[in-house]
């Protein structure tokens, strides 16, 4: 534990030892004005047909950013610099813990295997296609020095997408189906794009042979099991202490703050040894979700479900705002500004890249996940695959935080090769931010109309079963859904044939089963709580789950 | 605006451009496990006699401050640095922020004049007396050269108060005059005596006469109005801007965002201008409490006051600990370890001089407050003021803040007087906060036994008159409180009389009117919104008011 103390200080803000410093006053003024500021317009905007809160933010990010250049006159080289440690310490955990935290559980985990086909196969091959065009297409372009672990890097890199635009767009509750797999394949892609980022990073690629591709191999599936343990360890064990101790005996403060603690906790941890953070918080929000928020007082259980929602709606804000500002940095535009025709030629060959990795697997597993579905209703038609494919179009803060490890690490910041990727992975983001994101709204409103999905709405409104007993006899309830689905609509098969047909429709069964039998006993959830029948949390379980 | 931003970012921590900092990950794992800790053990030792949640967690501080100096050998000089920054830009903002949120108002304003002799004049008494002391028996030691700034500093310094350990013993419901005294005091108090130190930096204080302190007085009073006046302009606009613009009708999250966002807007803009943040933001919390809260839908109001409750209650756990942590610092005490009887001599004195200050304002100051009151109830009896007296008598993180910022400025840090007041300081926060800390529940449990405090609360409960009807018809409801305590109990006075006589009762009766007249159909409040009977939100706002 011989760690420097005072670097570490410093490094997180936690230093200082002289006066209250004016200029950071006037910079978290500035950025807390300008969140309001995005929120506001953000309101105002809703009702438009092309605009979002992303769209909104960035442009507002990129409109302060020219003020304050002009304000400097334009030699303060640096006016806002992207931070990794900012992004990945503070700015993703809220977000990718709150999309855990408020997923639909029972369609995430019933379209459980398209999603991971989706999100981690789809990513690899998207990354496969991405580093192969790049080694192919930039060696032949005059850019500077790049290695073989730079090209898998871009690869990784351009594989991260960032759904925000087009999640705001649909609605859960219209499109379940949709939803879900845009929703779940945005985090399980997150995950992945992180994950094989640090093993390029950490295994020796000059050399590659059989040997360490499945050293790699392994250590992707290593880190993908234990960052999914260690969540849903961290999860199940504020489910204990809350359960046990009985906190709301006392007091709901205690409850929220260990709910948000432990849930940071288990997101650093996994940074700290060295697993995806994004993952484990992704399943420790989950598992909270499941067990730990039906343990907690019904104050409780409004606060966090909104309190952590707005977290990650002022983090979401806070980033497109700090990659619009951050994209002006004048210092990594010098060195491409001579050569203004390669650094568009690079960017345009970059989104063609990400335009066609994403298409050569979004349509081909649709095609695979249809197999397996023999209701029409589960099918992905076309329409759906397009709108899947286009969601994934976006690139966003994940993909700059990465490029900013790999091109500005220590020693070549001021390479010509590492500068061109910098400007290319910034003008990428921008233009599909922007753009694509500007053609989302329209997109689907012309692929899926709002009428058709209002219909949609009303049916899967008054096909639902939502009557309250099963609140009261919950054991009951819980085994319904699934019984309802498996055994009516369709003959029951047996058990081998069912686990080879509907997999995960069957492993959410026996999971039904395990969990009231062994989990819920002991870590709580609905139905071993106390609960109130007729309070207003009655209505947000049902829109919940 | 030449601001330099690539200091600023590192001071913020959003800098960065080098791999994410594994150092950075441990402490901030090592941090938020132990305010799980803090929680938790809190939590198991609440029915204990001695212990509250601010000695736990100072503790627990002390404890890892000795494991991570053994830990690192004792070669790592510095443990953990207190920073200003930190404490002034992050942790102190929620802290007051809730503070003016959950204040029960109509107490606050009923004893409003007797919170600000307690608060403004009480801390200048105990200022003055405490420098005058510094100045007699300071210069008579040898301890190195201090300025004649340096004592008043040393007054300002011991004259901020720490009321927390008080507070979590005391019931706002079951002695709500001694819990509003001791509250409001300990904001004002806050606020004074940071508005003193920065007007003891400010003015040249050798060549003092007439002219200086007039100035500094008005200079006082402007700071106290201005702050105030921004404080309430800050949550008057969110409140318009939240009614106006009806931002319930889509999203809790954006409410919810904005209170937020805008409280600490209010702050650091105060911070900005060279004002008091403390009381813009507790003025902030108030109007937002009487105004904002009102306007937003159901779900957000039981999110805000939990989640601001629960932000505070982690910024609380967090500053002990780190005072704790700080405390054991080794540099610091390299100084002072050569003349150990002189540091416990110093530490010693300071204390003296504290309980002495503290006791010369508020028996007189009681007396005082006494000769305006008619009712025996209204009255503060000996056993109250000795709780008061009591309750004002812990130091500290912002004796530590304020005490950094004079004793360790540029140049003069390794001077033998700056580095026993720091020692001193550290020693008189200690000190008090455990052993005074760890005497407060029993003697409040002597002074008030709570089968005492269990019929007052009964008696409480059914004086009240808490029909729900008032929500029905707000306008009634309103005034009606004042009515019936000014008109019912005594003859009514003439307008004139009732001023002179009972000021702050009369005032608030005018401020109910103008309110109802013009502020709430404007910025809106209870009764300007739609209010749904029945609703859990009913019973917390009987709570709250």
């Amino acid at each position: 534990m011989a760690v420097d103390w005072g670097t570490v200080m410093v490094k997180l803000g936690l230093s200082g030892l002289d006066t209250s410093d004016h200029a950071s006053v006037v910079s978290i003024n500035i950025f807390v004005t300008l969140i309001c500021a995005c929120i506001v317009i953000g309101h105002l905007l809703e009702e438009n047909r092309w605009m979002n809160e992303s769209i909104t933010s960035l442009i507002i990010g990129l409109c302060t950013g020219i003020v304050l250049r002009l304000a400097t006159r334009g030699n303060n080289s640096r006016v806002m610099v992207f931070s990794e440690d900012l992004f990945f310490i503070y700015v993703l955990p809220p977000i990718i813990f709150n999309a855990g935290f408020q997923v639909k559980k029972k369609q995430f985990f019933r379209n459980f295997i398209t999603i991971m086909l989706f999100g981690a196969v789809g990513t690899l091959i998207s990354f496969i296609i991405i580093s192969i065009g790049a080694v192919e297409i930039f060696r032949k372009m005059d850019i500077g020095a790049l290695e073989i672990g730079d090209y898998l890097a871009i690869g990784a890199i351009f594989s991260a997408t960032d759904s925000v635009c087009t999640l705001q767009v649909l609605n859960q509750d219209e499109t379940p189906l949709l939803y879900s797999l845009v929703f779940g394949e945005g985090v399980v892609n997150d995950a992945t794009s992180v994950v094989l980022f640090n093993a390029i990073q950490k295994f020796d690629l000059v050399h590659m042979d059989v040997t360490v591709v499945l050293k790699f191999v392994a250590n992707f599936f290593y880190l993908f099991s234990t960052s999914t343990l260690l969540g849903a360890l961290g999860g199940l064990l504020s489910a204990y202490i809350i359960k046990k101790l009985y906190f709301g005996r006392h007091s709901t403060d205690r409850e929220v703050a260990l709910m948000i603690l432990m849930a940071y906790l288990s997101y650093m941890l996994a940074e700290l040894l060295d697993l995806s953070g994004i993952l484990t918080v992704f399943f420790c929000g989950i598992v909270m979700s499941h067990y730990t928020w039906h343990n907690v007082t019904e104050s409780s259980r409004i606060t966090t479900k909104h309190a952590f929602a707005t977290l990650s709606f002022i983090a979401e804000v806070f980033l497109f705002l700090y990659v619009g500002m951050d994209a002006l940095d004048i210092e990594k535009w010098q060195f491409v500004s001579n050569s203004p025709g390669k650094s568009v030629g690079l960017s345009s060959i970059l989104l063609g890249l990400v335009l066609i990795g994403r298409a050569a697997f979004v349509f081909p597993l649709s095609f695979i996940s249809n197999l397996s579905k023999r209701s029409q209703n589960d099918k992905i038609t076309f329409k759906q695959q397009v709108i899947i494919w286009w969601a994934g179009l976006m690139r966003g803060a994940v993909s700059i935080a990465l490029a900013y490890n790999q091109f500005t690490r220590s020693g070549h910041t001021h390479q010509r090769g590492n500068a061109f990727m910098i400007t290319s992975t910034i003008t990428v983001v921008l233009f599909s931010t922007m753009v694509f994101g500007l053609m989302t709204k329209p997109l689907i409103y012309f692929l899926l109309p709002p009428s058709m999905k209002h219909l949609t709405r009303s049916l899967s409104l008054s096909s639902e079963p939502s009557s309250p007993k099963s609140f009261l006899s919950p054991l009951l309830g819980n085994g319904q859904g699934s019984e309802l689905e498996t055994g009516h609509s369709i003959p029951r098969p047996t058990s081998l044939r069912m686990l080879l047909m509907t997999p995960s429709r069957s492993v959410h069964h026996y999971w039904r089963k395990f969990d009231d039998a062994f989990m819920r006993p002991m870590f709580g959830g609905r139905g071993f709580v106390p609960f109130v029948p007729g309070s207003p949390i009655e209505r947000s379980v049902l829109e919940w789950e």
